[in-house]
């Protein structure tokens, strides 16, 4: 009597395996810095907390399955604010981003079939493709260079007559980077030349700094029936509880699929539309200043690691995260000896190790992704905590 | 430039596309009683709505993947009170019923392997089978003996070297029919018989009416690793649109899984378990009330269409439906028809045609369900209008 093979082999989240060692830490009296994960402290906008409150119905009942049409429209609008022309019928919403990775999976391949996706990734894709039984092929980029995308050629060597789409995720999780026009034409004219779809993860579109602007895939006309936008609420308006995403395509097959496999689950939350509607409603003024914490916060974090002996750091452009290498062997161990063995005047740190983050066995034993997801004054802290950490790991090592 | 095969393959909601039929009735003024979903009219309780108004925190952040604790032990709490003894680290929480039975077909199922599951059945299950690439295998039964299970050699002639699961729904949606100790029995000595696992969707626990009791799968200890509960808050406190429901199984490995999918997908919405919790603390006396009404209204649906001619109706003990049979040859036809060709004083009816809930090809053809959640008055009056509607599509015929 034994589960499916596919229940036995998902991947245990390697962020979360390590929390057990963090609440250890907490229980002897230690402070531990969480900057291993993606949990923005950003305050959720006070029009969320306002549509909460009036939310007034006498009956919490099912929405439509591809979610209510008025905050199809402003999502469309959201789209229509970056010169991206976008109807509500291109928009289905999902619960969460992850769902949408998830739709898009299973309505772009079948068992067996392939995906491309640059590594280091976000973990949770390999989720979604055990879910979906489809295997991704890691496209390997590396830290010294800043994880750019390589040439069109290596590209083209993952490509096999089992590869569907190739997804890239641009403001990065875990890396920061933010693919350039150039980088997003090499996959666009691969996309035209092999006849494959382009999955877009751009959940961070507005996290982009010394005056970047994010491009998204939705802008190429030639390939307007090929790209497919998963997209999400949690990090642009600090609402991760709510689990309020959206496919976004101007594919009709694929949004009528996806709005198939949305019908089996009947419909996002209720009451969320309704709190990110008035989160579109904000206008885009709202990022203005979250953008200027976050690149402060990127600055103190590099400004702080970058003359570490043995670190190698690139600061990128987006997000809200590292991945840098450490003169370690192994971070997980690091890991787990920073909230065990460790503490500076009874304070810790904790990152993420980012094996979990490579799908290539071996890769990013010596790396950490840094999530600045805390205030100024305690990241800087934090850093010199970690800084310290490490420096009296590398001595007993 | 195609989608998936199973993209292309998945149905098409057959209740949802009739909805533009229903739409445009109601542009032409038509008032139309809706008794084709399982749409609660029965208010959301206020305690749920006191903590939705109650909640407060600054950040509306991811909650842990399994759910919060204080709502799993709560949901061992609820089951405690039917003695059945589980305890919170049986229960992980899933964005409503829908995940859960998701997450119960991939964890028991690789692609390709087969569940068997009792027809009529409710439709959904077929596009979590699409989206798992699971096969579902079809038990028919019938209105004729009010769809009760057949004999263990029947049922055993469905299993094959690929089933892995047989999924049981009590009391059922769409026949409202309330599986005996006895017909569980059956279902029990097959699983150990021939090493299987059971999926008991028992989200109208609730709903039994003439003082009959639901007989819970986790009741029986001799296949207590084999017993996997979907449950949800949809139907049970009138909060469809909340999303909440979860997975509960004594067994490790099943849950330990399930808590990898979870993972995945990082959490379900964070404002809604804090209303589940609500709703769970409000004791089993809030159902009396409930089974009441819709046992009334149960009773006023079968006397109001017992006695017409041509119609097969057997009364159910559970949930809040009924499939009857009908002398028509094609209930998509006819239900299309009562929308757009029939009125009666302004006023029509809509009804499920039942061939959505066979997964048998012709099955079902000559069959409707009907959901009774509508107050008794619009009950009757919608009863008057649908024996009117047949009468005189019997007569055009």
């Amino acid at each position: 009597m034994d589960i499916s093979q596919r229940g036995l082999d998902i991947q245990e989240s390697p962020i979360r395996k390590l929390k057990p060692y963090a609440d250890q830490a907490i229980e002897r009296g230690i402070h531990v810095y969480f900057i291993n994960i993606g949990q923005p402290d950003i305050p959720t906008p006070q029009p969320v907390w306002d549509a909460l409150k009036q939310f007034d119905e006498e009956v919490l009942s099912y929405g439509p399955a591809q979610g209510f049409l008025d905050l199809r429209q402003a999502i469309a609008d959201y789209f229509g604010s970056y010169d991206i022309e976008i109807n509500s019928e291109n928009v289905v919403i999902t619960v969460g981003g992850s769902e949408a990775i998830h739709f898009a999976f299973s309505v772009l391949s079948d068992p067996g079939e392939e995906i491309i996706i640059p590594e280091p990734f976000y973990t949770n894709y390999n989720g979604f493709a055990a879910c979906a039984d489809v295997n991704i092929v890691p496209l390997t980029l590396s830290v010294e260079d800043g994880f750019r995308l390589p040439s069109i050629e290596t590209i083209a060597e993952k490509i096999s007559l089992k590869t569907r789409a190739i997804l890239l995720n641009s403001p990065s999780n875990p890396t920061g980077t933010v693919y350039t026009p150039e980088e997003l034409e090499r996959v666009v004219a691969l996309a035209l030349e092999h006849d494959l779809f382009i999955i877009a993860d751009e959940v961070y579109k507005e996290f982009v700094y010394d005056g970047a602007t994010h491009k998204s895939i939705l802008e190429y006309e030639e390939i307007k029936d090929r790209a497919i936008v998963v997209d999400s609420i949690s990090k642009r308006f600090s609402c991760c509880g709510a689990r309020i995403g959206a496919v976004v395509t101007r594919n009709e097959q694929v949004s009528q699929s996806v709005l198939k496999f949305a019908q089996a689950r009947l419909c996002p939350p209720t009451i969320e539309q309704k709190m990110a509607l008035a989160a579109y409603r904000m206008g885009r003024g709202y990022f203005d200043p979250v953008q200027k914490e976050y690149q402060r916060r990127r600055d103190v974090l590099y400004e702080g690691l970058k003359d570490t002996p043995g670190i190698v750091i690139r600061k990128p452009q987006g997000a809200f995260y590292y991945i840098i290498k450490l003169p370690i062997e192994d971070s997980e161990h690091f890991v787990r000896w920073m909230l065990t063995d460790f503490q500076l005047d009874n304070e810790t740190v904790m990152v993420a190790p980012a094996q979990g983050f490579y799908s290539t066995p071996g890769k990013g034993i010596d790396e950490v992704r840094i999530a600045y997801v805390l205030k100024e004054k305690d990241l800087k802290r934090a850093i010199t905590v970690f800084k310290a950490g490490l420096q009296e790991y590398l001595k007993r090592a």
